[in-house]
């Protein structure tokens, strides 16, 4: 059972403090992880403090591209930082995880859809490896070389792993109503358009109102929830928010 | 017309020195790349004094593989080591230049055939990047993780692209014959096979054997040259040995 687990950049990097990993709630996230690994896990993480000033300051988005081949492997190498800082706190509690570029595995076409190709991560669950993926630059045959999010590898991931289970772990504990409780459960993005900000929202920014609009459409169940409860998620439980359409 | 070019790993490091580049042989290089590169160049390197010591202490080879993520991540990292210095030299002297790392986009099936995705790379030279990969590991089905040496990258990546021209830029000028001359041309393994050691030589490290082995097979024009000559290469001419059956 292939299971696609993401670690939000809000929960393992300090946002506002330049390429700064929060070293207590990553620990908590891998003593987690090396608990309850379920067979197949396939880790991908955000980009946090690392990637997101890097791509702002080269003026990269998943919309904006940029021809500069320095720009393109500094944005790069902030994300290998992040994640090399992941891989090996993984290693050091035993989890056999291996590091995947998107970069090198992935590319957008004319159209700005994203191709990844799975088989390193398929060739790595065989051989009883746990691949760790990240948000990143990727070439886009118009654009140069545009961002990809976490959110957006995930989706891939799960359609071409045929995932049977895919969590967020985020900042949050779920997707919260207008009183502040967790929503245990979106079926329609009607649901929730209003707390959200409606499905017109412009966000760009892989905000809440992105995630439950892209988990909606991967025909997988998804769950988002917060740290305290990713050691239920591996478990096989449903902590927080359940989004299946 | 795409052209593939590896830079041999004894060309561009000190072999003898752990994790030496040679600066004077890779300024010479990049220089020549710099001044005449062809629309659709894709830069492959070997490991030399990067690679190979890393994967010898783990015991990992093409044949043999190891299931220790800490192991191949050492391994993986020596060689992005040697990559970061090559595309960091490229940037310098104005080359476009965004690396691939085999680990991410290749793999290798139960008979140890190795898969090597060719979207990131066509969508970099689409782009007007120019793609770097090496030899590195890569996940394997059965084996955990084994090395995928410079030349088979350029084997996969010289039927994947359709490439038109391939060129080897190695520390020697060419194929030689008894009296150290350069052959001009090889159409057949027997023409050299005495001075080579023969076609039932286990050349297991990539000597010059295997490579001429390897390039008959390619169905592309190949040469194999010294860095004397990479000029000479990249503006079209065919210095050194020619490679064709």
């Amino acid at each position: 059972m292939t299971v696609v687990l993401k670690l939000g950049g809000s929960v393992v990097t300090r946002k506002g403090e330049p390429e700064t990993v929060d070293e207590e709630a990553l620990d908590r996230a891998v003593r987690a992880v090396a608990a309850v690994a379920p067979d197949d896990l396939v880790l991908v993480h955000g980009g946090g403090s690392f990637g997101h000033p890097a791509a702002e300051h080269h003026g990269v988005s998943r919309s904006d591209g940029t021809h500069d081949a320095v720009a393109v492997c500094d944005v790069h190498r902030a994300m290998v930082r992040l994640s090399e800082a992941v891989v090996t706190r993984l290693h050091g509690a035993g989890v056999r995880a291996l590091p995947v570029r998107p970069l090198s595995a992935g590319a957008r076409d004319a159209a700005g859809d994203l191709s990844l190709w799975p088989g390193s991560v398929e060739t790595m669950l065989a051989a009883g490896f746990t691949p760790v993926l990240h948000g990143d630059v990727v070439a886009d045959v118009d654009r140069g070389a545009t961002v990809v999010s976490g959110d957006e590898l995930v989706a891939a991931l799960s359609a071409d792993l045929s995932a049977e289970r895919v969590g967020l772990c985020s900042a949050v504990p779920g997707v919260l109503d207008d009183a502040g409780e967790v929503v245990p459960r979106i079926e329609r993005f009607e649901q929730v358009a209003d707390v959200l900000g409606g499905s017109e929202s412009t966000d760009v920014t892989g905000g809440m109102a992105a995630k439950v609009r892209t988990l909606l459409e991967l025909g997988v169940p998804a769950s988002i929830f917060g740290l305290d409860e990713l050691g239920a998620f591996l478990s096989g439980e449903t902590p927080g928010t359940l989004v299946e359409a």
